[in-house]
């Protein structure tokens, strides 16, 4: 069974509850927006292209509760994560039909068939960079628990494989919620993509030593000059494989590419709760009133990224801004 | 009371079982060199410098056992961890004390307060590069548990932040073993040193958007061009950090420079057990079967490095190779 991340049932949104992954696999069923706003704050459901579509579908819900009020559900839903644009997208998608007097539910179905159809695509264009690594490092989870399906940068991983590609994954276990360790590593031994989980700390080791020889991350909103937020971490692994030569992909649907921003320093970084870092499991790590700072996502500047791998092929960061006008205009 | 790694006590070396901090202040007295290799392998005591203290007093406790034999005994303490080469002086000054017939429990004393007086030196010497300092990123724990006492790169923002200056540290929790959410964190607490921990992965956020204005940490072996080794991730925090023009400092006392190594890749790294990094306190974190790689270690190149800090000042690693042969030859 290939792994997904939420699905629609009997007039509710289904949620792996990726905070008790790997351990336990349980799934949740919301039925309303309010539900759905708490499951992407507290991260029930995470990664930019399933939130927007968790989104989606809380839309879809408040539409078929009683006294469901569409400024109200968007406004909620908008305010549980600030970075992922994705979400925005996926909100403002079905307010619009919603709107218009169209069946909010199909919106939501239109923009997940969307979302997980370009990852498909992302998939198919970005096999062939990693047709001759060996080593491969990726960064957090941006696999199908955090896209539906697919996955942004495990989808070529796993259509590469498919094609006879022989792929080790180097997975950063991505402290403080280790999405890496617990979420990217429970896809690849699911799909038998052999992989080892490193603490982050040893990327740079691996970068230098010559064990990777490509790194693909996804991303929670890529600017018009290509500049990107994602998961905490990435920046430094980005510098990193830039020092030592070695390429550096971002994958993402198209839902994460954030026209409206002229680079990176116009997107918003969400810091979040003290505890994810100062505890793990509800075990404490440091001393009785440390604090602590916890930004959950950074910037990448675009220099450092070697090609974004879109549903629509791969770009150099210089031609983005010209695809993304296309984009916009068509 | 200031932080202490390790003391003689009555005829025991008496070590704070680093393992169990913040949560517990634990004291183990050993009596053989048996016990203090053991202690050294497990992490009871860590920190290049402590642990070649502790590997002295170990050769001294051999020294007092019944049929102690001074071969068997320092084979046994140098085949406990690779790495770090104070390990490697602390035990072969004492087993020249003790061939030469003299007391080796007077040399490991002598061992151990050439050890702090380094590192006293090392705070005055370095503490003018930290005086206009706001932020100040550490990676691991190069503080007195370390080192006995004052640390090596701790020891300069102990007594920069003595003499007025107005100090914020950043503390990378250095997975897979916490020494800085647990025990960096710890020593900060104690000495009332205004701190946050962070994930290893966000200090390249601080370092790219300016919160962070100089780097220290400590070193377990420095080869004579300055390539050296440290605690795993301090290479990229060192790319980073050259990256964004942030001075990045190491300091170490004179036992941790390996004038026997040319270059970096001489030096051997540690590869530690896969379950430090896929467990925590007994808690598993990834999928069952998951592997894992978990080197100890990175060794980071001179061209990194701003400035060494020593017991008798600050050299570029240009000027280092110089000193080293000076003080090899007097």
């Amino acid at each position: 069974m290939p792994v997904r991340a939420l699905w629609w049932d009997r007039g509710a949104l289904v949620l792996v509850d990726q905070r008790l992954l790997p351990g336990r696999l349980v799934v949740r069923r919301l039925r309303t927006a309010e539900a759905v706003a708490d499951a992407i704050r507290t991260m029930v459901v995470r990664g930019a292209p399933a939130i927007g579509v968790a989104a989606a579908y809380g839309m879809a819900l408040a539409a078929r509760q009683p006294h469901g009020d569409r400024l109200r559900a968007a406004a909620l839903l908008r305010s549980t994560r600030p970075t992922a644009v994705d979400l925005f997208v996926g909100i403002a998608e079905v307010e619009r039909a919603w709107e218009a007097g169209e069946d909010p539910l199909d919106a939501a179905h239109r923009y997940r068939d969307r979302v997980v159809e370009e990852c498909h695509r992302i998939g198919t264009a970005g096999a062939p960079l990693l047709r001759r690594a060996h080593g491969v490092l990726t960064h957090c989870n941006a696999g199908a628990l955090a896209t539906v399906e697919w996955g942004t940068a495990l989808a070529p991983i796993r259509v590469a494989r498919d094609q006879g590609a022989d792929l080790f994954v180097y997975v950063d276990e991505t402290r403080p919620l280790l999405q890496g360790s617990r979420l990217t590593a429970w896809e690849l031994a699911r799909e038998r993509i052999p992989y080892a989980v490193i603490a982050d700390n040893a990327a740079g080791h691996y970068l230098h030593t010559g064990g990777v020889d490509a790194v693909i991350v996804g991303a929670d909103r890529i600017a018009r000059n290509g500049d990107f937020a994602n998961k905490i971490g990435t920046y430094e692994k980005a510098v990193v494989a830039h020092e030592n030569g070695v390429p550096f992909y971002v994958a993402a649907p198209w839902t994460t590419f954030d026209g409206g921003r002229a680079n990176g320093r116009q997107i918003p970084v969400e810091e979040r709760a003290a505890t994810e870092v100062l505890e793990l499991g509800g075990r404490r790590l440091a001393p009785p009133r440390s604090s602590a700072r916890n930004p959950a996502f950074d910037v990448t500047p675009a220099r450092y990224v070697r090609a974004f791998v879109t549903p629509d092929g791969v770009f150099r960061p210089r031609d983005l801004a010209d695809r993304l006008r296309r984009k916009t205009s068509r």
